[in-house]
């Protein structure tokens, strides 16, 4: 038991060490990094391509985390985004160490803002420190207006909550009243913002959340 | 690194017996478990609820994996069928020791199929045995078409795939040769599903096959 216990917290500590160096080098850079979490399909890759132009002057680029393929990578070089991809090879979720070598793949001089997209994922990602100035927490309207209460720990420690897919709020039975009040039970600071990629409803106030925070220090 | 293995291994066996361990128990009670994979918010309460009805005279019951909370055994319950709920307590999928305690407070000798929903994520549960005998994975049409490429292990090891919001296809840009392409390349023989549990669009075919291999031993 005790030799468990060692092990787990020497792997957290390599982490958190790992995650400070990454911070201290986008930090020399003026790079702020956005650490993007949602469900498969929640439309993370959709709202990082749609959100981006938005921010202008700023220049974005994007570390694409999944467990296999690089079908997101290729869809934010071809919108113009430096993008690089990182395969976890079937890890849950991105490690410091994954983000490090992305880090050293990516043009930081040239860059204001970096996201990094997450494995889909609501439960593993949560308290993974991966340097970032900031954790974005997605979920989709079609998933449902509970995922709050079934996946607490991945909105607790969330800086911003955005909820995608507007357009099919009705279709999908999606209530936000139900979903803000399960949201605040566990966080009552993020903001929540209600946007669709597709429609551009809701993007110009994440936007300019994100840009204020770019721009003042997402801290 | 040596006492790592060693760790993993002894975790990994340990689970191994405890599955078989259901194995048995649930074959000695004439009981057929069916483990249900699939993203947060994928539909698979949902799809659980809308199969039940149709299986008659089979009675099914349901264990419910989450990370906290008790809101899909309630919905269970209230939907009239036997229900236990599993909190993992952070884990992100359910373990064979999780199940063998559900199996004890199910009234196995009343039951002839037995759904566990497992914990909504499409990287952990795979291949993590809990003494089922068939594995199924759902992929919801908003999720889009590119689930199988992102998340190969557990599409590959699933003995049913069902693509559920079949309503929403549509409006979410989902093609279904795109998602059956990919599919195809990791896993030849599955038989797809396309449902709408709303609707009950495609409901009556996924609902046969689960008959006959219910009936005639899904193994």
């Amino acid at each position: 038991m005790a030799k468990i216990i060692t092990v787990r917290r020497s792997v957290f500590s390599a982490n958190e060490r790992v995650a400070a160096e990454n911070r201290t080098l986008l930090d020399r850079n003026g790079v702020r990094l956005v650490n993007v979490m949602g469900a498969p399909g929640s439309g993370k890759t959709t709202l990082i391509l749609a959100t981006a132009p938005l921010l202008a002057p700023l220049r974005c680029g994007v570390i694409e985390g999944d467990v296999a393929g690089d079908l997101d990578a290729r869809e934010a070089e071809a919108a113009g985004l430096p993008a690089v991809q990182v395969n976890t090879g079937g890890s849950c979720h991105l490690r410091a160490d994954m983000v490090a070598e992305a880090l050293r793949a990516m043009p930081l001089a040239e860059l204001d803002l970096l996201f990094v997209e997450n494995v889909g994922n609501l439960v593993c990602p949560a308290g993974v420190s991966l340097g970032e100035h900031a954790n974005v927490v997605l979920s989709s309207t079609p998933e449902g207006d509970d995922k709050p209460e079934k996946y607490p720990a991945v909105f607790r420690t969330a800086d911003a909550v955005i909820v995608t897919k507007a357009e099919l709020a009705e279709l999908a039975g999606f209530s936000l009243a139900a979903f803000e009040a399960r949201l605040r039970r566990l966080n009552a600071l993020a903001p929540l913002f209600v946007v669709s990629a597709r429609t551009g409803a809701g993007m110009a106030g994440w936007a300019a959340w994100l840009r204020e925070r770019a721009g003042g220090g997402l801290t």
